[in-house]
């Protein structure tokens, strides 16, 4: 890792790096990105962009899997105590944590868009020196919320991409900068999308860091996305003591294990990636009360959208059946979930030779690479339904650990090498 | 249910019942009995009794899964908040919230102990009015905890039963009252005994209401008790991201769920009671995240000590099996169990006698009524290896609901009825 | 054991002995006791006995789970071949396996009934020269059947029984010998009650030896007699390469599996004796093809017919739920089951009045020992409910080895004192 | 399906036809091919190849999972009554079903080897008179045995190419025709590679009809081949009456069931086609016996060697584990396994030459239909270490059911197709 040497000689820290830094010691979880979706916009808007937040931004009966109000009071309360800005902070209460922000060019011309996404994930960071975060300060200071994908990076590169085009605006057209929440669990761009944010893109692009890309490349094109489906399951039985009553009882945590079980059996499917996974189960209090309740949460994954469809049907009927085996019942929500997109050759090569200017190396990401999904399809598909093209590249930029992990850091470098292609794709779009 | 009634005409509510109705708005679960325990030390103490509280009363060493630091600290302030005692507070501090309380005669004689648990469980109380506690208004403050077994109805019994007997005090002999915790878990008594509170009982008396029978009726014995172990299993795998390294992963949930199967799956016993049940489980986050740790707790039970063992010894094996099954480890902890004990026929009679004295219908608890566990068994060995002798008593009191569920609620009119019951008891002993 | 020396001296081997042996030889499995059957039903006919066979004994249609043509048609040609009768084994053609024997005195009297049951089990017999018969060279012919339980004896001591009294007839009454097929899992009492043979009888006695009492004893009411439900579950799925299209099948042996866990899941019920397992799983044919059908044999018991059925209708919910799990459909069908009965007053004394004629020792089972299930309980309840009376009696005989295990075997000694235990007993109810 | 055209107009049914017809009709299992091997030993040595057959054509001890003795001594029988060559049949004895056969031209010159596999599946094969085989009469008369793969319609190409080939030697060089038994299951090629057979071959080819392609197309490499491992594992438990000592048993099938639930949940390995399949369990004889044994029948797959090593690996952890978790141990065995090959250029171009001479069509096979294992890649690997080169080629037929279930049929007019293209290739590569 070599992001201190980035910085270039003698000459302050690139705003992106700047930037990174503070948002990674203030993480926030999906649609409680008040501190950082209220600082973006008061700076680009104080740049001259145009900006839109909150409701505006973004639909809120469209959100999924939004926290409950006391969750959302207190990451309010917490963001307004530690550097939120006053001025636009009120408009994202609730939840409606987007930022919509665009610079017009002096004269009509093609729109470009670009993705960046805010939010952490909960996984508590590591405090180990070897960890660079730890070791520099800029460990989160928020207990089990942590920057364990490279958000942080992402937000710093489309900051330092404003400042850079306020200081030299387009000639023609327009840049729309779309600051999404809740990217994890892909739950934000398609809210985002019902408020119209993307309507008028011709030009889409977004851009994810590390992914196991060395420092100094770029994968013009990710077409590997999977689609895939987060499912909240609730089994519901009946509360008795366990010792006095245990068949006046139904253990609501039987129906979990076994639904666990069988969601992780649901079949591979010849010629194509998919996943399932069971990330979360909770239910009961103590080891005497039959527990009337158990919370689980799994997701289904595939490179297409009707695999996934079809994994997501069998997960439900396996959770419905797991229930009926242990005499409960259960309720299934979709909490989250993003479809497949392909990218557009005109975009790719946009990105391609955004790629030359900026000196990056263009590389095919090794097929295990582009498994993740990104809800950056739902801007996607809407571009392209309205006409436009896009895509979605890959970033190099080497990682301590991988993503989602405790000991997840990138390497600095990458993020102005980031800003230089972005500015350069930008630049090229708008002709 | 007839509580109101009980209080007899115009004259003022019972002791009994006024503090049962205060503990219930403010229960505290094991090892927080902050303001209960203080608040009992100081009234005690104002009635001239000889009070031991905290490292006098409890061995903070013995105590089985004590609460983590930050909850007892919580639970401390709130305690400090609402009512807790401010002399007595400071010696509980930590969770050694046990009350020793003696009231010596004018003579020595005969040791007469009896128990009182004052901890409260994990249950959201209703709020329906159509629950007594909702519609007078002393239910829970405290959401998420909840008197649901009657424990604050034991300390209202013995807290009058302080009061007559400050009254009238014996000639000869002594009574010491042992104000428990955490008896939920059965890790309260078994803690109290290795700091020799029980070591000078001569006659040891314990009181259990409601348990399915009639407000007016007692059950003289209940030698169905059964013996138990509480365990904590703690799995742990390899996190990952559950769409890009899942093979990378181990899903400590996996080994979870397959446990909490195989403890059900624990053979019947032919000629025993036994129970087994997993009671809660957690672990994960969200569900593109492999988790790395699950917890799980269980517990065993049966009507004799040695079955029991085999059965947390299979239930041991059992998760070791599964952590292996998924690639896992397992830390197995056991945070409570209790024993099982027989009563003294001695003992017995003279309960059989207050109840005569006390206008209490002597039953039979049916068979199903006695299988609950208590670690007052842990006094009840402690007497009689030391020569003394011992019983527990099954208290009538109609109920609302089942123990250890929401709308549990018990017949306040057994309360002064249990009070004459106690008094007749000791009075008997101390001839 | 000292079963040679039972034999008294010099003397030749009593008959109940001879024919045990023998029996032991020739195990049959429920209804495929064609050469014991038809053995039997000439011997007594030899002697004078009335004799009733095939379906003027059991009826046909009653009988569940009877074994499918071939296997009927092929046991028929080995007992053919091997020492059955010719003139009687017609009758049983198809597995109407049963012979009822009734010898009358010469003047009217009561009705004795006395049931012996003749089935094997589906057991791999020991050839450890440790074990008798092994050593003795009564082991059995039949690879994989063998008498495990004691039913051999039991013809045995029914055969000599009707030697003793063809030798000296009652005066008064009559005796009526009751030879039923398929006895373990329940089916050939239930199938003889409707063919009346039971209806006419005043007393009725079932004994069974072993069951953990010493030889010389006697228990003379076994009232923890278990109801039992035993069911087949038929899961259906689809068949496909496993490599190939694994996502086009439906895997039969995950319902199986899950059902599995499930039904050994099934809750304690407290203060009754209940029991659940899956004692057989068999589908599929190689791990390359995904299976379309497996089927699970099972069974629920508790000692209230009532808390058997809500055994059983969990366990089919279990079934459901579990094929619907996994994609599945499941056939559940009953192959077995009895209920309960009770022992009536009268019986048990004469029971009692002849163990002491016979020099038996009374005992009191121990809880554990009473716990199996017998379908004579469908015999006592016929009686009853026509007005007579019945018990079913424990005879001691020490044990090699327990009850269905390869290694069973029982201490000969027992047969004469049964045979003068049951003479006694004919002998007292018929005055 | 066109099967009755392809004969041509009034001329005989060609050879490769009627040998499939009457190899269909006398299905034999992997290990049993008696009849099979026997008649085209008998028939090439008629036409004048030099035969090897049994030990010298297979290493006996080599052979995975051959069916025990009793079967192979049915089997045997059973093709010495149904019109297996007296000749061969007795080098055939105890398993060794192996033929090589090789006609060698008059100078030396390059070996071409080519693999015939001959063994049927354990399927019940339709009877409905819409499958093509129950209509025309030659239907399996084995119940519960079938070709349900096409092997008959490889052995019956071999067998009309060696009859062109005997009619018209070639002037230089020799063929080796390689007659394996057991491809199903991985067991026949490794084999008969320790015997030497294929050491000498310069250019080997394997051919597979169906697949999915249509008739008169060809896919000139499958390389998408699957490593496989198939394993045995036998649970080993406590035999026990299930009511009287359920707690004295430990049932196999509770392992069996925790084990096949393991296996499926064996977790997808991002950018490779892997497979877990249980494919048969059974265990137990009746309800109210604890089974003290359960056996499991298991593959994993790969389309790497080493991923499908580490799903191997982790599949013998989770057997381990469930037998654990039950109390129970456990004894896994391979039963059968192949590895991967790669297709070497020369010998691709060879077939695709080759498909040009015999009219048929290239194609690519769909990602999904190259996905089956097959152990010929045992003969690619051998033949590649000694310098020669190989390829495994998709012969179209169309397909009336999928393979291995029990309506599989293929488009005969495939069979002429395919001896054409072998011949083409033969000479071809022979120059």
């Amino acid at each position: 890792m070599s992001g201190r040497q980035a910085n270039g000689g003698g000459g302050a820290e690139p705003t992106a790096i700047r930037w990174r830094r503070d948002l990674h010691r203030h993480p926030e979880v999906g649609f409680t990105e008040f501190r950082t979706a209220s600082r973006v916009a008061a700076h680009l808007a104080g740049l001259g962009w145009e900006v839109r937040a909150g409701a505006e931004a973004i639909s809120p009966a469209h959100r999924l899997n939004v926290p409950p109000e006391p969750e959302l009071a207190a990451a309010y309360s917490r963001a307004a105590d530690s550097g939120a800005d006053p001025h636009w902070l009120p408009a994202l209460r609730g939840g409606n944590t987007a930022v919509v922000a665009t610079l017009r060019g002096a004269r009509p011309g093609p729109v470009v868009g670009l993705r960046a996404d805010m939010d952490a994930l909960p996984i508590h960071e590591s405090a180990d020196p070897a960890h660079l975060p730890a070791r520099e300060g800029f460990r989160s200071v928020h207990d089990g919320v942590m920057h364990a994908c490279g958000h942080d990076g992402h937000v710093g590169m489309a900051v330092e991409l404003a400042e850079r085009l306020s200081a030299r605006p387009p000639a023609a057209g327009s840049v729309t900068l779309l600051f999404q929440p809740a990217e994890e669990g892909g739950r934000g761009a398609r809210a985002m999308v019902p408020a119209g944010v993307a309507d008028a893109v011709d030009t889409f692009l977004a851009v994810h860091l590390g992914l196991g890309l060395p420092t100094g490349t770029l994968a013009s094109s990710l077409d590997g996305l999977l689609a895939n489906s987060k499912l909240r399951a609730t089994f519901h039985g009946v509360s008795a003591h366990a010792a006095m009553a245990p068949h006046e009882g139904r253990n609501a945590l039987l129906g979990a294990a076994a639904a666990t079980l069988a969601v992780h059996a649901l079949p591979r499917i010849p010629g194509h990636e998919t996943r399932v996974a069971v990330g979360r189960v909770s239910g009961g209090t103590s080891s005497n009360i039959v527990p009337d309740r158990a919370e689980v949460l799994l997701e289904t994954r595939a490179d297409e959208g009707a695999v996934n469809e079809d994994l997501e049907a069998r997960a439900r009927a396996a959770l419905l059946g797991a229930a009926q085996t242990y005499g409960l019942t259960v309720d299934v929500e979709l909490i989250g979930g993003v479809t497949t997109a392909r990218a557009d050759r005109p975009a790719v090569e946009l990105v391609e030779a955004a790629a030359a200017a900026a000196g990056l190396r263009l590389v095919t990401p090794a097929a295990e690479l582009g498994v993740a999904s990104d809800d950056a399809t739902a801007f996607m598909r809407r571009v392209q339904e309205r006409g436009g093209v896009a895509s979605y590249a890959g970033l190099g930029a080497e990682l301590a650990a991988p993503h989602h992990t405790p000991r997840f850091d990138f390497d600095e470098a990458a993020l102005p090498l980031g800003v230089d292609l972005l500015e350069a794709a930008v630049r090229g779009a708008l002709g």
